[in-house]
């Protein structure tokens, strides 16, 4: 059996200060399954986390399970560069039968390095190299990795610090109500890409998430969002939809954007598109794009069979009918309502988000960190996002049951009450 | 059962064009196992590319494999972004015993997004943050990846192209032999770096591979790399040595560096260092180094959990004692002997490489194509390297028997003399 | 005596075609004096351009003239590097006196090249080494020049596209009214310094025109000028003014912002400093910023000694005491008064700028292009400005009498008139 | 009379600290004629320095400032934006007829911002516009200006270092000689050009200083150039010859490439192109690169009427014969001996530089300082040169007569003579 504390010591002696969640919930984890973890103690935890938004289908779901361990013990490929494989051909006859095909989408699909940031990374430089611009046009709090092209399009002052060196060929915009209700942000990109003297270059395109997941469940209304498609279509620049976080399901359909009325010319996708944690990623280009020269951007772990196999087994499971998107509604609405509740505790509090994929706004880093840790010590693992943390996050597996959405929701009240109740006392 | 052609269909309709490697090696690809890849017509190839040297120890080790189906099974993590997990302690554990310990080298482990190119931005940002400097200087024919960091110090002209707008913070200098042996590049680098008027920035870093294995095999001669670590030290700057595809036992030794008489600041890890091709990458950082604040440089598949238990299958059962190396040796003197046979039969050919990654500059992408395209007729997957891809490459798992070595060599050079045969026909 | 014919040949043969106002003004002129220029035919024009506003005392000034005939008749020196000369000394005595003392500024003078972009080259490095930041933030229509540098804070397109890469290290935000009156954009340049994860990285300065006179003749409210100034005391930032334009007394006072209540960390003046014509600029630097080393921004022509004693007589004859202050409000009433009417002739036109740098925009640049053509052709020399050349803009010399100030008007008046009549009848 | 007490008091009051040739020379010049300076109190000096070569034609020559007086009395223009003029009509007929004509040369004047830096810009600017590609080689020690365009080619570090940002868009190659006489610079550059994996992106331009004056008057050899030339033609980059200081005669013929056989496609000029050291600059373009559109590259001085005037005067004084140049010739050798005298001095000293670009590298800075500042007190004015300022440099006006040539060498011998003595008596 592992003993925690041996393994504990080694990662203070030889992992890298660069570690992050591990020091947020401070245990070893050993095993999980469905919506729930559990440690080297035995102690079974919640998880509202769900690998930032990479476990929408929950930990080791027995279908995914059962096609991983037959494709390993046959010899299946675990690693084919980019070769043909079997496992290459049913995900990409799954993929094109259950979800481009019924939503009319004729987008070609890149196998990029198995990392999201690796997917944006490739989709800028293909629309630089389509519309022979360099100007990419990104919003505040715009997340999409920390490499160094997509880390330009980044927002976060924190990780662009870790650069070393200035981030080139993006100009910011402020994203849907940054300005609050009065402001509509979009007529800005409307006036400063019409206006020949704005000093903004013409754009090879503009990138955007519809719920910006790291920059606090900043969700977009449908008609600006709407808007910008059609700047990047007047003014000859691509629309890039980072779906990484907020597709596969997580705003209830499996692209986000799907009721916005909008055709991105290039879609990236990664977390959860191996639906069972695994990596990989990848690049929906419309055919007319679709110019890279063989290998023009290439990478070793284009081809992760193993991801390949779960993916398929995901698209099948989840994604052949409507039943499960109905499923998703009702599960949305369960968890605005606990938000809700817990909006009613703080004064000034917002709700955020959409979907599943759902917030709290509680005015402060500060509250919002102990908020979750509260929750942690309760057996709840749940994680803040936002500029400065403020945002209390609830990224649950979608396949979580309503009983344990309730469950999860009652420990998020209970510790944000305790914690309250403390702050008050102290105050008084 | 999978049906070929179908399959090959899905790939014309639906993948992007920036497939590579499936076009020189056109079948659909089913299973393998050691050193051996079978398709889907049941048709057998052995294996001297070993997905790039991502694979040295062969397809599915059976020893990994029922490591991973158990943990599968079990319910362990197979995503845990980068809490504290058993799976990924162990590995740590077995990583410091048996490969840092011994080495004396007291690293600092990073767990980056699992691509190659992701550890090699985590390098450069971080020998940019800890210096305060910006400029890398890398090597002409050097490549680390096609991510914008990364790609900026990638030679490549073809993949630099991808790029689609100016790649900067890195200065190219000639590698070991660039002007052949009358001139030893290293006095250039030296002069360059003293010279306060030479246009070249104080570097943050000199990153090198010790063996170009995208860009032709060239080994650099150990006192080069001394001289140019020193040189490193007496101006402020970090040496990263980018081990990934030299590393994990590829050149004979677990790092492609240790009988140099160097320490390198940082070394970047991937390809093999899973041991089983699954997604994993690593940079090792000396500990005055290890200053990224948490998640400072993330990704959310930095803990490919999967991975770490067959590393730590990998790094048991290979490099617990020298026994491998010294297979090793006997193996690449074997693979030596049968490409100089090859090499007498190309007027003006060079024997390039070192271990076992070596190859044949046969002085022409062309020629070189068509002995790899014959070779895989006959059954060999092997592929080309170079600025012209004029080198055949042979990079077979270092788990190959004997046996299977001769019987791959003995394709690939009644392939080149075929080739020959032909062209030479045709001359006359 | 020069025939006009013979000379414009050579213009054609062997002239640039980056020549563009002789296109415009196509004549060759051969002498001026105060207000009025000669053409080789002997004809006479009014100047309402005044060299973009670098002849704002008017052509040949009679005390400037011989003050500099007689330091070249005594051979003094014309060019001396940045040595110490009595020409600079006596300069900067009297900008130390009559400009910099009275206004209570304790900036030291930078002499750089002598061309505006060389000024801003050198604010924009020196607030960088300042602060050890890249960003600068600069505003849309602003026009800072067109060397690498200083052209990646320009907004202008058409200028922006010469420079053919990508331009670095400037963050675009909206000038004042740039989105109307209802939307103060300080508002959205607060929140986004605010903001740690809005993208925009903390500037090294914030740079702006007061007045833009090449962006449309845009002016600045006092009270955002002014919350500006705060935001960049408050975010560590460097207050840039660029008033080479805007400068000398253009608006009215010798500094554009002398009003408004702000201290600039660095102002960059050139255009008319030197009061003749004559090429100088300076960068004007609070003492505790002014920490370039010797020659770390270097130039050969930074000490212009004809320009010195030009600059000094100008200094002398117009800023010692507020005579010509007063006068210039007459005078910009009076130009108001003119381009009112000229307002009143076009529907929606709107005027713009502030003191005697004005205009009227008359919504389309072609009409502004034919009105200023028409009154080309009745001995006027105007020019349009703004982002599609939509505005008719007056830059008159400052010392332009009353009387010759109402003839340019009228000519100006007639031109409308005749402009709109015609294209009234073409419609009809 | 000028105070010279009081004068200087005002520079260290007022004057930025960048000032540097002053605090060598720390007197208040005054006039100066010929290749005479005088200072406030009276005393003379022989220039050696002649503005770094603005001053070709020395101080205040006869002709010229008759000329120029008239025209300033005649109410010529000073200042005319790029409008026709007579003045710059005058001048394009004397350099058409004089300088291009005889020399088979068809290239257009772009006459940009009066600065050599602005002149790079340009260039710079245009050869990246006319071949699409970014990338412009440049070589160590090469000096083009310090505006962020052409510091990016300028290859000093202390330069580079007041960037206070990346430089991007150059890469930087040895120059002639730059490895001693063993190892021909040329091969590595014609190698990285030629192979696709070099990392040297496909140029733009190279750019080059046939003798590079503030590198350390590194004279090429005019096979070296031409072989360059040849390379640029052969990938299609254009060939930028820098001639800013080595041009207008100081080499001994017009421009410094006349006897080399090679055809620049683009020249840029400025230092002594106006004859009387007054601010202007030239880019000469071959026509079928004259692309910019109407004042895209633009500044409003381009167009300084003063230096037109002068510039006449100066080219039909000099250039109309070759008898100035056979006069070159003489005093050039006349240098050269005076040189070779001190070369002989100091154990390893090396002559430097061409025509009356002449230097001695005497091994250290501190000794050159020290031989420059003895000079000095003895009434010579004359500078260093090179990386560590080792080269003690002459660049004489070239109508320095012959008799104070030698005077001035005599003074420079004398002073070395006794910097050497009194180091010799103090190592003993």
């Amino acid at each position: 059996m592992t003993d925690k504390s041996s393994n504990i010591s080694v990662f203070e002696r030889r992992e890298s200060e660069v570690r992050s969640y591990c020091r947020g919930f401070d245990t070893v984890f050993t095993s999980a399954q469905g919506s729930e973890m559990t440690d080297a103690n035995g102690r079974s935890y919640i998880d509202f986390l769900a690998g930032c938004s990479s476990l929408n289908y929950g930990h080791n779901d027995p279908d995914m399970k059962n096609a991983l361990v037959e494709h390993v013990m046959s010899d299946g490929l675990a690693h084919a560069l980019d070769l043909h494989t079997d496992g290459k051909a049913d995900f990409l006859e799954s993929f094109e039968k259950h979800i481009l095909g019924p939503r009319k989408m004729d987008h070609r699909v890149m196998f990029t390095g198995p990392t999201g940031a690796n997917a944006v990374e490739a989709a800028m430089k293909l629309a630089r190299k389509v519309t022979g611009r360099t100007n990419i046009i990104a919003f505040t709090n715009g997340f999409h990795g920390v490499t160094m092209g997509a880390l330009a399009a980044t927002g976060n002052g924190y990780h662009r610090g870790g650069a070393g060196m200035t981030l080139n060929g993006v100009t910011r915009m402020p994203f849907d109500g940054y300005m609050g209700p009065e402001f509509d942000t979009v007529e800005l990109l409307e006036k400063m890409l019409s206006d020949r003297s704005s000093g903004m270059d013409a754009p090879a395109a503009i990138m955007l998430e519809t719920v910006q997941g790291e920059g606090g469940l900043n969700a977009a209304r449908p008609e600006w969002v709407k808007r910008v498609a059609e700047l990047a279509k007047e003014h000859g620049a691509l629309l890039i939809v980072d779906d990484i976080q907020a597709g596969c399901g997580r705003t209830g359909t499996f692209f986000s954007f799907e009721e916005m009325g909008i055709e991105p010319d290039i879609v990236t996708m990664a977390k959860s598109v191996s639906g069972f944690g695994l990596p990989m990623a990848l690049v929906l280009v419309r055919p007319e794009h679709d110019i890279f020269g063989p290998a023009e951007h290439n990478g070793t772990f284009r081809g992760n069979t193993h991801a390949f196999v779960t993916a398929k087994v995901a698209i099948e499971k989840f994604w052949k009918d409507d039943a499960f998107e109905k499923d998703l509604a009702v599960k949305a609405d369960l968890i605005a309502e606990g938000l809700a509740s817990l909006a009613l505790m703080v004064d000034g509090a917002k709700m955020k988000g959409r979907g599943l994929m759902r917030g709290v706004d509680v005015g402060s880093g500060e509250l919002a960190g102990e908020i979750c840790a509260r929750a942690f010590k309760k057996g709840l693992v749940i994680e803040t996002s936002g500029p400065d943390d403020e945002v209390v996050k609830i990224l649950a597996p979608l396949t979580t049951s309503e009983e344990m959405l309730r469950k999860g929701l009652s420990i998020l009240l209970d510790s944000a009450r305790e914690v309250l109740d403390t702050s008050k006392m102290a105050a008084e």
